[in-house]
């Protein structure tokens, strides 16, 4: 048996002991380590189950309860017969995304857009929030020896962040504006910077959160409570605006702003979370021909991408780790902070088994 | 004096004497030969004035009573001074858009996107629409010597249309959806035809448009009203949507079936003028990562595309030409036709000096 957090239903998380999963062929089975929390699971824990499964999950088949946990690096502590390529012992990152393989998105390579997508920790196959888990082959990345355990479970949010640069249009010297100073906010800030952002502006209504902003890359910040945010932009954009904005706010008022802060045919990338429609003022989109444009987690290879990245010291993610604290604690010491003083926090881990 | 058509308010437009406008430099003097009546014009002269000023322009520094005409084709009759490389008696397309040269877009060659932006024919400069026009050398055209001055007159609205392929990802071998089957929708078609699509899905309530459609080069048409147009479009796009979409109509029930028919990581293009904001289904925007693209009318160059494409036969936008009347029939036989048989008409032109 082995201890895992399962979420069972709405405000009803447990630490409870089940069955240690078996390792089958073309999979690893992983010691996780770190394992970081993440908003969704606080959205989960709140308000869910949203994505959580309550009937069987198309893919795993499995439904809540289920093992939390998404964003993990760990030991790879056995393979399945066929899998020659890793070895027991090696340090990895877990790239949480299931999918058919089958479906027009999939053959296209956008796994990410998968019909019937899911991930470990949400949707079944377990998750890092437990002593051990079983993942398929294609979603173990190794982490460079002088990447820390630590930062190998910051690479999930970190990807999704460098994922929606790749899918922008943003090369070297832009200008950029970053909506919302939370996690994902942060972790576009840090990989811009890594690629070569010229101006980085932040807008964030926390202090807190805007001195996060500060120290992880963004020039200037922006209080969108007091500030002109569209004018501020222009102005410090050579009165033209931003190349490229990222919303990670999901705001109908940001959204609005950030459309008129974007030059002419600037793009506006969303990878927030919207729970309701948005408008578009669609004067401003058509005649300045701007982009708008959705991005969703990441595909095969941009944890790849990012390892090397914080291997090569281009990425710094270091001050977004606020804090550790054990499986037994999550709740009290995890999801409450990160409501209560989510000025204070960015990402706090759980110590799975740490090394 | 010279015989102008001229706005002076809504449903106030008259034929009118007005003084010759004299050719200075860096300019050219225009005969017109054929004007189109375009979806602008009417909507000016039943709910305007809208786009003409009634204040002094910025650049022009006129205001209404304007001449009207931005589609049009002429004869070059006089040249300034230093204009050199052209001649009197060359045939010629007016690209009507006036712009200040000096703003943030136009700096980057978006004329298209100017701050200040006009058109010839709608914002001072005279218009298609009288005997004598007078301007900018660089608003010209030659018309090829294949090419009709009757098709001369339609390398603006066709200019539209080719532009918004030029910033969609469209290329040679997509599957195409084009929402709106009224000039601007049909011009798509047209150009998407010239430009090597494989499929053309043009949906449309009208069964007169549904049927210009196909004449001008539609492979399938969708009646919305009666056809499931995501299903259908997924379907006739081997299960996973079209590879890019036109929006023509701007009305909501259309971008909601628009973005949910285009494959993951699809475009939709919005060429249509919205009179207010548009509501996106953010869920189908980002989590198949789609993008949602505003357009606007056209830079330097596109002219010179549709004209070379016309030339060649690739396009052949003839049957877009559904009348032709003299210019004290503007209202009976332009407008009136174009609002009360709408099935039957897609571009009326009005012969100025035809030849
Ligand atoms: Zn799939
Ligand atoms: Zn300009």
């Amino acid at each position: 048996m082995m201890k895992a957090v399962r979420f069972h239903g709405q405000k009803d998380i447990r630490l409870e002991n089940i069955e240690i999963p078996k390792c089958g062929k073309g999979q690893v089975k992983v010691k996780p380590a770190y394992v970081g929390i993440c908003g969704t699971d606080l959205h989960e824990y709140e308000e869910g189950a949203n994505i959580i499964p309550t009937t069987p999950h198309p893919i795993t088949k499995e439904k809540a309860p289920l093992t939390l946990g998404h964003e993990f690096s760990g030991i790879i502590e056995e393979v399945g017969d066929d899998v020659t390529d890793v070895k027991i012992g090696q340090r990895v990152s877990v790239q949480p995304i299931i999918y058919d393989g089958t479906c027009g998105a999939c053959r296209d390579g956008l796994i990410n857009c998968c019909d019937n997508n899911g991930f470990i920790g949400l949707s079944g196959w377990g998750g890092g929030l437990s002593e051990h888990v079983v993942v398929p082959r294609s979603a173990i990345y190794e982490i460079p020896d002088s990447v820390s355990m630590e930062l190998g479970a910051l690479v999930e949010p970190l990807s999704v962040a460098w994922h929606s640069i790749n899918i922008s249009p943003f090369k070297k010297g832009d200008a950029v504006l970053v909506l919302g100073g939370g996690p994902i906010g942060l972790a576009v800030i840090q990989c811009l910077r890594a690629r070569g952002a010229e101006k980085i502006i932040a807008s964030e209504v926390s202090p807190g959160r805007r001195e996060f902003a500060k120290r992880l890359g963004a020039h200037y910040t922006l209080d969108p409570t007091t500030d002109d945010v569209v004018a501020r932009v222009r102005e410090l954009c050579g009165g033209v605006g931003a190349d490229v904005a990222f919303d990670a706010a999901g705001v109908q008022v940001g959204l609005d702003q950030a459309l008129k802060a974007i030059r002419a045919q600037g793009t506006l990338v969303n990878i927030a979370v919207w729970n309701k429609p948005a408008q578009l003022q669609m004067n401003d989109l058509v005649f300045r021909e701007k982009k708008y444009v959705g991005v969703t987690t990441f595909v095969q290879g941009d944890f790849r991408q990012v390892l090397d990245a914080i291997a090569s010291g281009a990425l710094k993610p270091g001050p977004m780790i606020t804090g550790k604290i054990q499986m037994d604690e999550i709740v009290e010491k995890g999801f409450k902070p990160l409501v209560e003083e989510k000025d204070k926090h960015v990402k706090i881990l759980v110590e799975v088994s740490p090394c």
